[in-house]
């Protein structure tokens, strides 16, 4: 598969937006579905299980860009064998604090569950914890697995460099050369994650994705066309050659493009992942993933006062114009992971028509469900 | 001290900045002019030395912002006892990989020269370190640790939250309630560092100073006055209660807040140092200082290959408009530096007058200097 193809695909298929209404599923639904659909399509139900959760749970949390889309890219993976069912983490080199993994380009979702198991145990026993992956294929959202590291104790940071196709120019260029390369922390408030989540330029790809499907444009300073002229129609960024994302930072974008330029480089090189790589599909991840283990460096009843006092000191800081409410990183997920469970999850039109294909394709049935 | 005072008098000292005119000393004048300065402030000859090499390498790499122009903050900080010459790292929580200081308010450039040894000595060995610190007095330029790391083997990382008053608003907000925190990553290229040393805001408050001895205005989306309004005047920074600085990121400013607020809890939570404090000077430091020993990770020659084809890579991508080469992150800093050895170093006239008064004052003899 050529990357350029991929991405010609993903796009015709979202390129028709009214040609199916968007519907809402309930989370249950979404997830019985999802399931149904990916072990039809060859994984196993424990790999469909530990990869649907992740989608779904990227839908509820808002992210449509990293959610249930994803099976679209996913089932033809499985089908040309360059998603390997069934793979797991193969070590190239161990220390009791620092690993090197190759993945064997299974599923990332899967790939991601077996490492935070080592990781935890090692962090746990030694204070700290540092891993390098390379060949995972798609990881999803990165604060799944911060939010679950936390969950557990620790100071969690994930990087990852997307090693297919590069999509996002450096600074001062106007070609892609770089992945989109997200950068995660998390530590722990009361019962959840205070986490920042993202790309180290000014949008995800997904989110063209969606905008196409949606029938939008995007705002000015995210993307340039094939020819470097800034754009607003998302489609100019899927040409061939494509044009490229921008790096995070507007007038200072030197400053995105350096932290991208740092992320190919611990989870692209360090890793062994490669970057701008032709061979491997949109959306394949090298990794970096660290812990610290918070009870090795300070006292539970001290963080936790420590914490509250911080969050009401930046709560109540005074509403810019056009503000509402001052929110933590990561609260707008939270927030709309609570609504996804009471008002179900909205599926937009041009997804939903490829799912649907691919469920008469393999003969699955199709929840009920209602209109958004 | 309080810090509104401390800014004032900052501000009073560069608003004048015809005064004095610019003047160019080599690299070896100002380094002694420093040392000479420091030891009649009193500070033993040895800080004195690891002091000024570090605040004359930042003016070398073009950040005068962190240079030389520090020693008027730092010297009536040796006389009030703010900065406490001679203190060293006292451990506050030791473990083979992860260690907690306390700085006890000791100059920040030689409590972070001592933890580098050690964090040399225990990354080398076990494949990781990470330290926590508090009470750091005023660090300094975060490339200089990073990229001694990387001389030595280590991809290298490092934040600092800024815990003295808080200078940039957090997303949504107009009130400062964040540090500047600062993000600092470097890994060996040739014999010297790719390397981003960047700010999580738009600017540094030092920039603003900078701005005003130089009588500039500065760019749109940079910061607010005390009443929240966008302004471009620096000067309006400087009231009471202060401006603040905008988050990183422009349209997507949540990318830099959040990044802003998770440095603040990872240097400023975890080490104790504490946040938004008014008990401490202007630009004390909480300390992340994160190596991972490369050898434990790659073989040399395959990362030599790797970078060495990146960078070609980067380096290839077609020129945006207006820019006539790409450089990597940090480039312009090292060549800046070799400018420097070759042509000395321009001393802004309001740094300079402050300079020659302290010279007054302690009878120390003035560097012959060129005029700019």
């Amino acid at each position: 598969m050529t990357d350029n193809k991929d991405l010609q695909s993903a796009f015709s298929a979202h390129s028709s937006p009214d040609k199916q209404a968007d519907c809402t599923l309930t989370v249950d639904q979404l997830r019985a579905f999802g399931i149904d659909l990916l072990t039809s399509a060859g994984a196993s139900e424990q790999e469909a299980i530990g990869v649907v959760d992740e989608l779904v749970s990227a839908d509820a949390a808002g992210h449509p860009s990293h959610g249930i889309m994803r099976l679209t890219q996913y089932v033809p993976f499985l089908r040309t064998g360059f998603i390997q069912a069934g793979a797991s983490l193969a070590v190239i080199r161990e220390s009791p604090q620092v690993d090197v993994f190759d993945g064997q380009f299974g599923f990332g979702q899967i790939l991601m569950r077996e490492l935070r198991e080592i990781a935890y145990g090692k962090a746990s026993q030694h204070g700290s914890y540092t891993a390098f992956g390379r060949n995972f294929c798609h990881v999803g959202r990165l604060g799944s697995y911060v939010e679950d590291a936390v969950q557990n104790g620790f100071l969690a940071m994930m990087m990852v460099n997307v090693n297919g196709a590069a999509r996002v120019a450096p600074y001062g260029t106007d070609q892609p050369r770089l992945g989109t390369n997200p950068i995660c922390i998390g530590m722990p408030y009361r019962d959840r994650a205070i986490m920042v989540d993202t790309t180290t330029c000014v949008t995800a790809e997904g989110k063209l994705r969606i905008a196409i499907q949606n029938g939008r444009r995007v705002p000015d300073g995210q993307i340039v066309d094939t020819d470097g002229r800034p754009t607003n129609d998302p489609a100019d960024f899927y040409s061939d050659p494509t044009g490229a994302i921008l790096p995070m930072g507007g007038d200072v974008a030197y400053k995105g493009s350096g932290l991208a330029i740092m992320v190919e480089m611990m989870c692209g090189i360090l890793s062994g992942a490669g970057f701008g790589r032709h061979d491997v599909a949109t959306g394949t991840n090298g990794i970096w993933f660290h812990l610290v283990e918070l009870d090795h460096v300070i006292d539970k009843k001290q963080y936790a006062e420590q914490t509250e006092t911080f969050v009401e000191y930046i709560k109540q800081s005074r509403l810019a114009d056009d503000t509402v409410e001052v929110m933590l990183p990561g609260e707008t997920e939270y927030r709309r992971a609570e609504s996804a469970q009471a008002d179900g999850i909205r599926i937009a039109g041009g997804t939903w028509h490829q799912l649907l294909m691919l469920a008469s394709e393999f003969g699955v049935q199709v929840p009920d469900h209602g209109p958004s």
